[in-house]
């Protein structure tokens, strides 16, 4: 068992667990996007009582240390997404800003005929479009999804068709950006949502959770649409900042 | 029983349904903010079953006429509150600018001492604060809560436990705006939370609902903390909208 001070005058003993992890997470014993031992252990490690435990990680989360996430314990992160509204940038180049470790997930790929689903509508009725559905993780954990819509002609002269989509390090924005289609221009909306059915399974969170439901259309330097994105994040993991005067 | 066209050929029952009704919220039949009727009258007064209902309100939804709200029922809105991220304004403001009726109940407010809570991290420890709770409404529907908290010497200064925060009309952004601590500058974060039950009772909805909560810090032209505010709004009723480039 890890000995607290447990004499008069010291701090609580929530307090100084906090500290401890604080230091744990600084030093990197912890990494960002892993999971803390479970309370139990932490109670067990140190002779706490569970109560005692969950304020102090109560504390880490308050300090934006660590987020804790239902059914699944508390993971490791130095801050939120804290995703400043202000760029054209993608999921990899914002989480990598954040020194953490962006991943993806294909989910499907392939050509569809534009219908009257939200992400078509910006195209023409009778275009070819191509769709990209992937998970989005930060370490091993899944934090979003993201339904990507391009005209199929710019999805073909990206390659969205070759291995290089299935990698872990697959940037979408990236791509993009090499290409004559680079984003210039870009509108977004965002709303909170309650997670369906079918988003909890791919994101292993509750029914209902909340979301952040990002909605792109990104432009070219000509003002054609290149992309239209609908992105899920979990709440608990994602944050947009803006400065307004 | 109203008569929709049932000869081979005409559009969907459904699809006549949603024109319907679609005429009658242009031609203001249905005042903004206020709830559809019921679907199960709509069903009897159209001799439809309660399906084609649903596939008709969905498509309103869909064109962003209507919002449905769990347990409550259908609401009338020319559009969601779609609300741009580049001003300074406020609720009032916005919501009027929407051509709908803006409303607030005032749940408390008073002096209050700084605490670790994140509404008063902006101010020293040792400040007079004033808080200011308030509920806010679209016509007769609770959309948020707002907790505002001010340096106490700008709310003395602006009048804040006067009776004119009672009103329903009420503005504490335009309260702001005609004093010497007008806001010149805010940063504000977004994202999204589940309703939390205290939450709940106050905006009619089921614990859960997924609410978009925006924390905004507000100064003045002297660099002041002036106000810092966390709202809560309904998922279904907000958005928020941004350019980028």
């Amino acid at each position: 068992m890890i000995r607290l001070s447990r004499r008069a005058g010291d701090p609580p003993l929530y307090a100084q667990l906090a500290e401890v992890l604080t230091s744990q997470i600084s030093a990197g014993e912890f990494e960002v996007g892993s999971l803390l031992p479970p309370e139990h252990s932490l109670a067990n490690a140190y002779g706490l009582s569970r109560a005692t435990v969950v304020k102090a990680l109560d504390t880490l989360a308050d300090r934006g240390l660590v987020v804790k996430q239902q059914g699944k314990g508390t993971f490791v992160t130095s801050t939120p997404l804290d995703r400043p509204l202000n760029g054209l940038g993608g999921f990899t180049d914002h989480v990598t800003s954040l020194g953490m470790k962006p991943g993806q997930q294909l989910l499907s790929r392939g050509e569809v005929a534009a219908t009257e689903d939200p992400l078509h509508e910006p195209y023409r009725p009778d275009s070819r479009l191509y769709e990209l559905v992937r998970r989005r993780l930060v370490g091993n954990t899944p934090v979003g999804t993201q339904h990507s819509v391009l005209p199929y002609e710019v999805a073909d002269a990206i390659g969205l068709d070759d291995d290089g989509v299935l990698e872990p390090s697959f940037s979408l924005y990236a791509r993009l950006e090499r290409s004559p289609y680079a984003p210039r221009r870009a509108r977004e909306t965002l709303r909170a949502i309650n997670c369906s059915e079918e988003d909890a399974l791919t994101l292993e969170v509750d029914p209902g959770t909340a979301l952040i439901e990002a909605m792109r259309e990104s432009t070219d330097g000509s003002g054609r649409v290149v992309e239209v994105v609908r992105a899920r994040y979990l709440g608990s993991w994602y944050v947009y900042r803006v400065e307004l005067s």
